[in-house]
């Protein structure tokens, strides 16, 4: 699996555990400032690769000070490393443990603290500095680490985004861990039942290669903020009332004019730009006219699957150059060029 | 395909066309009071059938004295008609059309009134209803008009909860025919740059049918609140930071303590209480002892090929049940039977 913890949600709402963890020595820290990680510069050096960007994991005795800033920080329980979890000898593993016995579970959290004590943390740790922009600079995370921190990114993106409740317009308090957010307004309706108001939000997008109907072309589009050369799979996200399918047709028609009829999920994966979950399909077009959107994209164009097979394959990025390989646009590209190969 | 409207987002920005389309006679508006959509029984008492829920069509002239409450109500634009859009002359389709030309198009839009206004619309049309409680009973509707049901409940959802900004507290407007708000407080964060807080909320659930390892049992399980003998495939929500493999893995395992491998996309469905896309995947089981979490469910069993078959194919209820045809569970059930049978 590529996962690095297991979230345990039954933590979240065992206080007792959670303040128990915090303090204790083996707990990871990994920190944010401006929804940017602390990371540094792992291996390459010596072994002559390319130096690798790694998450900074710290610990108790790093982050104690801000702790108890309850007011300028936030803190969220991400989970336990599942590591230990799958080696745990197996006669400890359905026995209840004694109130004081440690559970040896390693905890990790994500802290945010604000700029100023950023900046004084960079200056006291001189090999850590805060991943910015994020984007591309998420996509080299090795993959593990990537997906803690579009757990711990989306989580603090929506308490950053999300601080009064939107039924009332009251402050709220955060709950759970850092998975619930509680409207501060004792008579307030989003107290009564279960309300999505409370929770993250995930907001699903679909992304698509789109194949011509001769089968060996795909089409590609850029927006305008890209960087000059690069072209990439249509996206957009999926509308209330809408199915992963539809959502693909809707998007492709609207953005390019294409017409598309079978579509198939390939696969997914969370990107916490601030908390989307990109969907990954192949879509096969009907017709082949493109009429690109203007305001949604700059051009949008059919590739040759040689013209892909020359840019992914074999890194001839002369006419044109595709997202990195950690990117499920990369994988979609892929995908197809593998397909009845 | 089994959607009835073109979304036509384009027009959302269009305030001059909407307004020519919400006093056109043609509009079709449908009415929701408390989230539930007016409906009336269709065909079925001549032709013997069991009568079928319907969606009541009304037009500009049985709501405009509501149209002018804006405090009151709410409108969504929900597209157009795809039928008339289909047999479009090809000679008008590109033309483009002189400025008072009608373009033909059939607009549908979703009108939320205050309940007051909803019990006397009642009373002078005798052969409507609001359709409540909304489950099971929005699984009764056609499949077309679930879809458009599904959009505006969801959309007219968000409106109910979401009426204060989550980034400062203050009002918001709503704008571009119901899909967007914005907040009234002129130097707010949200906006400067596109934020999730101006959009409808979509919650991604991944609903899963479990396979035993041995091929020939699957897992079901049921909640407290369920009716007595029901049972259906687990579900869950996707977290922040999560695939929807993992996600599938983590439900099944915190539910009913049985380990995942392989997870499959089957299928999807959105499902308007108050606004998820139901994922639904096969997911195969590399455990089989099950461990039910009683505070997430109250029951969960593996159920034999054969039961299953005698409930979905046969009829015979039994021993149990699971939700009707139109439920994607039903289908995911379904779509297993139907597997290496
Ligand atoms: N977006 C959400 N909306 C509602 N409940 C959520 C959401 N995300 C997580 N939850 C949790 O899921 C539980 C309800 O799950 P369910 O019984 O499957 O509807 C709630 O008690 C919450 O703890
Ligand atoms: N949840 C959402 N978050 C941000 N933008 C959204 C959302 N839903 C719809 N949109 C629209 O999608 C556009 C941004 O799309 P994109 O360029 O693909 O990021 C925005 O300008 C909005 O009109």
């Amino acid at each position: 699996g590529m996962t690095l913890l297991d979230r345990r949600s039954d933590k979240r709402t065992d206080f007792n555990w959670l303040s128990k963890k915090q303090i204790h020595p083996t707990t990871v820290y990994i920190l944010f400032s401006n929804l940017s990680p602390l990371v540094t510069l792992g291996g390459g050096i010596e072994s002559s690769q390319q130096p690798e960007v790694k998450l900074c994991r710290l610990y108790h005795k790093d982050v104690k000070q801000y702790l108890n800033q309850t007011e300028e920080v936030t803190l969220i329980f991400l989970g336990v490393e599942l590591q230990f979890h799958m080696n745990l000898p197996a006669a400890h593993n359905g026995r209840v443990l004694k109130e004081d016995e440690e559970d040896g579970l390693i905890a990790w959290f994500a802290l945010s603290i604000d700029p100023t004590s950023a900046q004084k943390f960079k200056q006291t740790h001189e090999d850590c500095y805060f991943l910015h922009p994020p984007v591309p600079a998420l996509l080299q995370l090795p993959e593990k680490e990537a997906g803690v921190v579009a757990q711990a990114r989306s989580v603090l993106a929506w308490h950053s985004r999300y601080q009064f409740c939107p039924t009332c317009g009251s402050a709220t308090k955060i709950e759970e861990g850092g998975y619930k957010k509680t409207c501060l307004k004792e008579d307030c309706p989003s107290l009564h039942g279960v309300h999505n108001t409370s929770y993250p939000r995930v907001d699903p997008v679909v992304i698509m290669q789109v194949i011509h109907p001769d089968g060996n072309h795909c089409l590609l589009g850029r927006q305008k903020r890209f960087p000059p050369g690069m072209f990439t799979c249509l996206a957009g996200f999926v509308e209330p009332g809408e199915t992963i399918e539809d959502a693909v047709r809707r998007e492709v028609e609207e953005e390019a004019g294409v017409k598309v009829g079978h579509v198939q999920y390939v696969c997914c994966q969370p990107w916490p730009m601030p908390s989307s979950l990109m969907i990954g399909c192949l879509a096969v077009a009907v017709s082949t006219e493109i009429k690109v959107d203007k305001k949604e994209i700059e051009d949008a164009r059919w590739f040759t699957r040689e013209q892909v097979v020359d840019v992914i394959i074999k890194g001839n990025q002369r006419s044109f150059f595709v997202p990195p390989s950690r990117a499920i646009a990369h994988q979609l590209i892929k995908h197809w060029i593998g397909m009845n190969a």
